[in-house]
């Protein structure tokens, strides 16, 4: 199939190198004056990996749309209402399946991308999306992982699965479109926490956010209408290694320097998915106590190490 | 209160120093013929922290027991049921109060330690359990966890989560016995698999490994009348970081070394709730293919990348 990647970032880059070693033909869209599609024309490579010859670079939105039977959309979460606003102006989308391969939610609204993607893009227009765990570095190394797509058309899943599944990302059938999304998005949340478990010295109290963040936000995916047991599986907790723990993470990374006060030059999406998560409060009426403190600490400048062991060592309770 | 420590390694010597810190008179026994015994009268230290003169060192069981209004015991899980006998022979036991702090299953006939201490000492002599993250190592640098205590009554557990709360441990009431014992025990075993998979470089698949060892402790709690969330909380998921991810696991040492082809000296209890995990699979009629994949590498020599890959790098399916 002929494939097309939008965003040029680590993931993006990466996807196309994906895409093309399981046997697509793939073509690599980045904004003109994006950095990264300069880099990668001028050097085939960025920090992370080389892409072969074949695959072509553009920034021509139009051509991307125009080569790809697929389209995977890798950019910034908060940038994908504006994003699909050119996707329709410059383009032809009928018969296009789109993949969303990002996690975060709409920081002014809590909408899920595949909300926001649906808004903008009509009913009619295709979509899956990507999720769970798998860094960059270990993917170019060879290192195996599972992950999970999911749409509301199961049948559209199972093609989708099928052209990209091989032996380096073992694709699981998302069946809960709210659960996995909301639990790709906050898990980056809950990775902010852990890194300032780290930056603070309390590496240890990292089991019982695992512990206490799962239950918190599986709470708010029933509420919201969805299963609230998916958030146990890859989309959730199956990224917990990878975001609560590796060095990799640039959400715990912004978690860890935030609680050492220093300042973290990359975007953690996590933030925004913050802002988000307090109007899913509001709305659905539930408690995100991790949440909240966080949002509490990051945007009104809270005692960090206050407003976190709080949550940890309050007076006795029951554990449920 | 007067609390006794049975059982002076790791663990036990970390208890009696807890219990005199948070205000109690301890005394401490081990074996007489015990080397951490032997460590703990020449120095009042071992390798992991320092008791104060006033905790009493001694190898009479009778002396211990009679001093504790509670009773701790802190001993190989194997070693229960014929520990029990001794109690039983040596000393008068009513009106005691026991805690089990112990994580494991008898291996023989996969029950759990309070089934164990029941069958032996009788209904009418009342116990709980004491589970949930924390190492020693972290303790007793004055950094703070959550664990659980539980027991079939849980006026009894206030007493005891009373008696033993501070700010350095805040107690959680366990009211599912089944649940937290399993989970205690298994995590062991998780850990086990985690170290594995270090030790192959696979560590990124340590996501997908909680994601599938919750699920399927979780379906075995169910099957054996126990509440099947209790798995995502402290006792289990909540004591991850310390068994799957920590230096200081000896269970996830032993996976690790294991697939190094490396011997590891100190005990990992994890290795004999595999074996009674087997029996439980059996005995409930339920499919446990991590600790399966594990008893076949353990202990019949199968290939270990081939078994625990093959967990998690299946054909394509469903997640739930």
């Amino acid at each position: 199939m002929n494939i097309s990647v939008l965003g040029c970032g680590r993931w993006g880059s990466f996807l196309a190198w994906y895409a093309n070693k399981v046997g697509h033909k793939v073509t690599l869209w980045g904004r003109s004056d994006s950095s990264n599609l300069k880099e990668l024309k001028l050097k085939r490579s960025n920090e992370y990996l080389r892409l072969p010859e074949s695959i072509e670079l553009t920034d021509s939105l139009e051509k991307a749309i125009y080569f790809g039977d697929i389209i995977i959309i890798s950019i910034s979460a908060q940038k994908l209402r504006e994003f699909c606003k050119q996707l329709r102006e410059n383009s032809i989308t009928d018969n296009k399946k789109f993949i969303l391969c990002m996690k975060g939610l709409e920081s002014s609204s809590g909408k899920r991308l595949s909300q926001v993607f649906k808004e903008e893009m009509g009913a009619m227009v295709s979509s899956a999306v990507w999720l769970g765990p798998g860094h960059v570095q270990d993917f170019v190394q060879g290192i195996p992982n599972c992950m999970v797509i999911g749409s509301e058309d199961i049948e559209f899943t199972k093609v989708i699965v099928n052209a990209l599944n091989s032996e380096l990302i073992r694709f699981y059938y998302g069946q809960d479109l709210i659960g996995n999304e909301i639990g790709a998005a906050t898990k980056n949340v809950i990775g902010i926490a852990a890194g300032m478990l780290d930056g603070l010295g309390y590496s240890s109290l990292k089991g019982a956010l695992m512990a206490r963040g799962t239950r918190e936000i599986s709470r708010l995916v029933r509420a919201m209408g969805g299963n609230d047991i998916t958030i146990y599986g890859l989309s959730h907790l199956g990224d917990y290694e990878a975001t609560l723990f590796s060095k990799n993470s640039h959400n715990r990374q912004f978690g860890e320097d935030f609680a050492k006060g220093l300042r973290f030059e990359k975007l953690a999406e996590g933030v925004a998915t913050i802002e988000a998560l307090q109007k899913l409060s509001s709305i659905y009426n539930i408690d995100l106590p991790i949440c909240k403190a966080l949002y509490e600490v990051i945007f009104n400048k809270k005692n960090i190490e206050k407003e976190l062991l709080s949550l940890f060592l309050r007076p006795v309770k029951f554990e449920f």
